[in-house]
């Protein structure tokens, strides 16, 4: 009976999640020391799955594991292995294991592998590889980083404008080295500058008579090589791209980016954007230790500690209205706090705005003024709220007033400064999801305190 | 000299920002309600530029826009456009342009495009489509919302295993109705069950005598019908899928989903996620307008005004003592506010470690350490500097020491609530961006004035 219950398929977990009998089964084979029990486990895994087992078991795991097991790591482990686990697993790997892995990589995972590396271990990897392959690496290197230049693989499908359907398959019948995964021919000159591409499906679709240039596709887009990754990314995205060709500063065919690499910068750029929004930093992995943790950590809640002392500052000019009434206190955190939720509401709508190019001098006056006009109608709508529960809660009328005027005062400004300073930053080149949130809370606690224990001082002393 | 000005191109904006150069002359042939100059400016942008284009005028120019290019939207306009203008748009098309826009449409686009609609209008398009495509959408359409079924096109490309490379491009040759995009063809046996695939770079590399079966992909995976389109998008990016076949409860095949479907799905989540730990509703947009910006924001502030008010309660049983020390008042919301942080930055790495199922079952444990013992940490350095403040700022060692005791403890509960609350609330079913803020919050800010709050009673009265 129980038998059965432990074989049934944990699908109610939801797909995907690598299975709990195979974590237990590798736990084991550790405890025991058994490799052909960890062989056993992990084989039937996709790469990606055995990479994202080695980022979920302790670093001593990892290091029994990698001990029992260096000879089942292979280059595409390698490559979907988290960027700071990557040269831990590589320290563990013998000579051997590390170069069959790395020569077995497309170029443009073996420039992602070697990038963040330092120059002695990235030379041992480059001279694993076989003499072409480390020329292509070692210009990618030569592009900047995160540039369309680093994320291109090299290994492409071309034919020159003049052939027929029919002679393009015969070309590729007679190559014997064609690129693993490739979804166009690209079109090129005599000078190698691409013009056009053809989708497979129309080369198979059509009489082998037919001229190339007459089945290319309409729209066609070429990257420059020196374009940031990101933008790469936005353009597959946006214009639905499959694979696109990246020429150099001569408009010359240099590469080729496919959309699962843009998939992936899509995906990085997003969490980078999550994670700094709440002040993390945008490198923080799971599989961080606990001191990597309170480094990446520290710097925003220095800030937020700094930020939060301004604030500090601003109550203490009222200590004598607040020593006659003791309200104030208890109730300045609500207008300060709503002000802070407010401005964040704004600033992660602007922010993602930006990242996805729809905030635009066109439409930012408008943007702004709908921002505001809802910020005030919200805050008159808390303001009603509020000054009933502070009539009710304290007996005061005019303390009712105060913090309803303060609200609807610290909401308008939270609007405003939730979409100004990301919009500012973004005009100063600074990633408007690393810094806004600190200064936004700023503005929004400073004022709050300000109007509300302002407004009292004035009102009701 | 100020032509040549006008004349460069705007490259240093960063690419693909529709140019202001075409915004302005949209704007000035609305005005003067030239039709020629607005389909001039218009004609060479990309459907999904023309789309955020239509995003970023105002209500009044749109209106204005189509009253005078009604004809020049198509089909790929109308699904690059954001939800909650479709039905907008739609409303200004004349009957005969809409019917023509959605008969060259994509199946998963007209599903895209009508699953959200009232019935009367999704019945007025479902009516133009040609039978057997109607019929498609509505199978499409009795699948769940957010599942692979409504996700998937049914245009594909499949071939009977026993079939030769010859064999297989005859019959591309031969076939008028080949899907404008396909990657792959899906091998199926007699009771059309998918059985593996083969690229289409495999078919135009090998020759024609070339059994199907010997070339087809090592990996294969099939999508289950009612699968949820989070899971697909995660396996697409998990696996570098391109394209997979989708299949019903019986395995047979029913459909395929490409990659650029799941690249916008996974965007769609990331965009979600950033949205809900702000606060925001994930449907919300930047073309919302501001009664509709007002109602999405609502809810969100109207938690935090409860959450608040919860906070204000706490502080108000401590009266006596701001009373006599106003210190502590000016001093209070420092604490609140280093929690809130720090459990903003734990929950934020928990919700998006769930959303990437990098934390599971077996590394949760390790994790909460991890967070507890960092946030010690953190909360440990905080507190020597804001003890020394409080000394150096009030003069009162005691007041420093309560100040840094409840720094620690705030953040060690920061950082437990912070992954424990979206850990759990993921259990319930419930998606950990959407709540975890407001209860993290709540719980930091009760935590933090009562700590504080609490311990000056105990040392310093």
């Amino acid at each position: 009976m129980t038998d059965d219950l432990n074989e049934q398929p944990e699908s109610a977990e939801g797909g995907y999640r690598i299975e709990r009998a195979v974590v237990s089964a590798v736990h084991d084979a550790i405890e025991a020391m058994d490799a052909a029990a960890i062989d056993a486990a992990l084989d039937p895994l996709h790469p990606a799955d055995i990479a994202d087992l080695l980022e979920q078991i302790s670093s001593g795991e990892r290091r029994a594991l990698l001990g029992l097991w260096s000879m089942g790591i292979d280059g595409e482990i390698l490559s979907e292995l988290d960027e700071n686990l990557r040269e831990e697993v590589i320290g563990y790997l013998p000579e051997g294991v590390l170069s069959e892995a790395v020569r077995e990589m497309d170029s443009d995972d073996v420039v992602d592998l070697v990038e963040d590396m330092e120059d002695d271990q990235q030379e041992k990897i480059l001279g694993a590889l076989e003499d072409a392959d480390r020329v292509a690496v070692e210009r990618a290197l030569s592009y900047p980083e995160y540039s369309a230049g680093r994320l291109m693989q090299r290994e492409l499908v071309v034919a020159p404008e003049h052939w027929t359907v029919g002679e393009t398959i015969d070309f590729l019948r007679r190559e014997d080295d064609l690129p693993e995964q490739f979804y166009h021919v690209i079109l090129v000159d005599p000078g190698y500058h691409p013009t056009g591409y053809i989708t497979l499906g129309k080369l198979l679709g059509s009489p082998r008579a037919t001229k190339l240039t007459s089945i290319k596709e309409d729209s066609f887009r070429t990257i420059p090589v020196t374009q940031p990754e990101e933008e790469v990314a936005y353009a597959f995205n946006q214009y639905h791209l499959i694979s696109a060709p990246v020429v150099d500063e001569d408009e010359r065919l240099v590469g080729v980016i496919t959309i699962d690499d843009a998939m992936v910068v899509l995906d990085e750029e997003a969490e980078e954007d999550i994670l700094r929004l709440a002040g993390v930093s945008g490198e923080e992995r799971l599989s961080d230790r606990t001191l990597e943790t309170v480094r990446q950590r520290l710097p925003w809640l220095g800030v937020n500690l700094f930020t939060a002392i301004l604030a500090s500052l601003v109550i203490s000019q009222f200590e004598e209205v607040l020593t006659q009434i003791v309200a104030l206190a208890v109730l300045m955190p609500i207008v300060a706090s709503m002000g802070g939720n407010a401005g964040t509401q704004s600033l992660t709508v602007a922010v993602r705005a930006i990242a996805t190019r729809d905030l635009t001098g066109s439409n930012m006056w408008r943007v702004v003024r709908r921002e505001t006009v809802a910020g005030l109608l919200n805050g008159l709508i808390f303001a009603v709220i509020m000054g009933v529960v502070g009539v009710v809660w304290f007996g005061t009328p005019m303390l009712g007033a105060v913090i309803a005027v303060a609200m609807v005062i610290n909401l308008v400004v939270a609007a405003l400064a939730g979409i100004l300073i990301p919009v500012g930053l973004e005009k100063l080149g600074i990633d408007p999801a690393l810094a806004s949130g600190a200064f936004v809370t700023t503005v929004t606690d400073v004022v709050g305190f300000f109007a509300f224990l302002g407004l009292a001082t004035l009102v009701l002393v």
